[in-house]
């Protein structure tokens, strides 16, 4: 699988783990060697490993949290990080979201999020993020 | 200096040719080797560095566009990529920004930009970034 794949399946993974409250997998997904942060929409930024995953554990503990899935992912490689911009979609809203990435062993894990209101939408024929996990 | 401060160094040139409303100190911030892509308050994701300078020609040619100033900078290194996450003080409003850079030549340089709103506020005491030019 070349990088570009790769970290768009890594950003699909980190998509699933939300949908899917599990907050086993939201832990898999982050980085646990580089430096993690991350902006929830509205929010103030939150830095620190520990911060982030009990942030994530509020929000998919709660039965209210939305279904969340990216649109139109659009992924660029640097080096040993990576990014991936994406719509976020939300019943029939959207958000856009900057996913970062470090390679990290074998794979991509995902070390900064930050998602926002966009008054933009997706190309009407966007599918969900290739290689997605179904 | 240091890689931190370096990049710290570079985001403060960001947020100043933003000030001055200087078209051709904010081309030379943003990389020129390396895909750049940039998500304005609101606005879908640009990509693409003619359609991102274009963007911000037009905002840097609007005299009523804002003053901007970074709070509360936090910089991480990923090897050859970096991360700032900041506030964005107008007037006595905020919002919340990614900044990413790549190493390029003897510097940094930009690579995307994210900004949006957030209900935070940076801690009373910070400072504009260490490294301000003036």
């Amino acid at each position: 699988m070349g990088d570009e794949q790769a970290v768009l399946f890594a950003n699909e993974a980190f998509y699933q783990a939300f949908r899917d409250r599990d907050i086993d997998a939201m832990d898999a997904v982050w980085s646990r060697r580089a430096p993690v942060s991350c902006v929830h929409p509205g929010w103030g930024p939150i830095r620190g490993r520990a911060e982030v995953m009990e942030s994530w554990r509020n929000i998919l503990s709660n039965p209210e949290s939305p279904v969340v899935e990216s649109r139109a992912a659009s992924v660029s490689v640097y080096g040993d990080a990576a990014l991936v911009t994406c719509f976020e979609r939300i019943d029939d809203t959207y958000l856009i979201a900057s996913n970062m990435f470090a390679r990290e062993g074998d794979g991509w894990r995902l070390v900064h999020h930050q998602a926002g209101p966009t008054t933009a939408t997706p190309p009407p024929d966007s599918d969900p993020t290739p290689g997605a996990m179904h």
